[in-house]
């Protein structure tokens, strides 16, 4: 793919991941909504296959490569959901993933990744050593490169949560995602403004990652550097091809303090009986702490994954 | 009620009921079938209103009051969820609730019954202590007593979840619940047995609260004295309606110790992240440690609450 996705493909993309990944249920709480003054409409990806979107930005990647080029395996870096989304893609194909993690990354996902089989290459954590090492890993074993966002096949994908959203309540008037290197809110943009366009769709950051915020404010992308979150899986920088999605179809970027995170997590799991993690708190975080600048009394929240450490719950610091 | 609870008006008490309490989904998990080799069906009542599935009896007995007797208010005991669901079916009708609760009942249960609105009444942790605050609260007020299981019209309203789960999943070999006073396992085995007769009722119960397993090999009610484990609200005694019911219809009572209950608890946070309460994952530990007593290969497993106080988590000791 090498122009922006339609929604024609956008909805092809779904049949095709189908039979590999859930559609995740809409989950609602009245306590939360008296607490936030708006209705809400959870999209619980926290239940998705390993636990996170990524698996579907994965497999409708993975199921895009020819069959030649599945021999030599997939590749990709990631802090932790997508490396998993992608090992449990090219499991499914029965072929060969490796994936560059940052040393930091969680326990919990460390283990999932190896889970499903995949071999991992561990660097530091900056986004310049995960590029060096998944080049030399590309350059060694021709495996085809899964970026984590930066891809239309990863962003069709993606926007494959906010298209069956929109099926499950169609009358929203806002929509809600993380922002990290921007393939969930692009995927979620593109697909909400093709089928609702008076839908207004926003991002949630976190204050220590807040290049998304800067990027939009400024027109060019700024890098994220030396990140500093909660949220493990919002440290990336958005993208070329997510940027000008963003900027074209995106209301506002909202960023948020990790405390509003945390709250807004364990707000969750008490009220909800859900796991969420961080990254997925965001969205919550951005809603209690600047309700003005979101407008919609009916809005979605993409819950974005559930995997969390459970030996490093940050409330017990 | 002075028989035993029929299945018409099980029946009638889901219809009363339903404008106040939820319709649980059922969640499935591939990996946690895999582990158990069985093919599991979770009857979610940890997002039942008051994150219990005491909800439905307290609502069914505080629904079949008369107008005149529920001027003097309702009164209960009980460690937690029975109290917020007293609490809860009690604001639902504008009328006062007094609660008695042992003064080791969880921070995150007390709150609860505060936030319906509820007075609280501490006392010892003991049955006794318990029906003495209890007889004192009813003398003084005319308060209506709500027993937290030895009660038909409770029995009747617990019975709900398992003739929903049947509803949901018709094709069930065997169902596993909790059992405490015996309320929701006396319950589930009349719904069940008058719905599907050849399905297998089993009770989980925690080692170091056994009153239930010991009363059912002696054929006569031998009460729990001194419990300690950590499945809060499974420490209370069989009761005189509980019991005969439970002889008549259930296979087995298996027990199983609070490490197998932590291990089921964090299991299911982990792989199907759901917050589920130790009381709960008593049912999965019954299934994991003892697979050959409980027969059949799709097992419905009734998860009864997610009341867990965040700060006090069991593998952070």
């Amino acid at each position: 793919m090498s122009d922006i996705p339609t929604i024609e493909q956008i909805r092809t993309a779904a049949r095709t991941i189908e039979a590999l990944v859930h559609r995740t249920p809409i989950f609602t709480s009245r306590s939360i909504d008296q607490v936030s003054r708006a209705r809400l409409f959870f999209k619980c990806e926290n239940f998705q296959k390993v636990g996170a979107f990524k698996a579907r930005g994965a497999v409708n990647a993975v199921n895009s490569l020819e069959e030649k080029m599945l021999k030599c395996g997939v590749a990709t870096h990631s802090s932790g959901n997508h490396a998993a989304a992608v090992a449990y893609a090219a499991s499914c194909k029965g072929v060969k993933a490796i994936v560059v993690m940052p040393n930091n990354a969680s326990a919990i996902k460390i283990a999932a990744v190896e889970g499903y089989g995949a071999e991992i290459i561990y660097c530091e954590p900056t986004q310049q050593a995960r590029e060096a090492a998944l080049r030399e890993v590309v350059k060694q074993t021709g495996a085809a490169f899964i970026h984590p966002y930066n891809d239309y096949r990863v962003i069709t994908g993606q926007a494959t949560a906010a298209m069956e959203l929109l099926e499950q309540v169609p009358d929203l008037d806002a929509i809600i995602t993380p922002v990290g290197g921007g393939g969930l809110i692009s995927g979620t943009a593109l697909a909400a403004k093709a089928i609702s366009p008076q839908l207004s769709v926003y991002g949630a950051e976190p204050a220590g990652a807040d290049d998304a915020f800067r990027s939009f404010q400024a027109g060019h992308i700024i890098p994220c550097e030396n990140p500093d979150t909660i949220a493990d899986g919002l440290r990336t920088s958005l993208g070329e091809l997510t940027f000008p999605i963003i900027c074209e179809h995106v209301s506002a970027i909202i960023t948020v303090s990790d405390q509003a995170i945390i709250n807004a997590m364990r707000l969750v799991w008490e009220r909800m009986k859900i796991i969420i993690e961080p990254s997925s708190a965001v969205v919550l975080a951005a809603l209690l702490t600047d309700r003005t600048s979101i407008r919609g009394a009916r809005i979605g929240l993409i819950i974005s994954g559930g995997n969390v450490d459970l030996n490093d719950l940050p409330w017990h610091k």
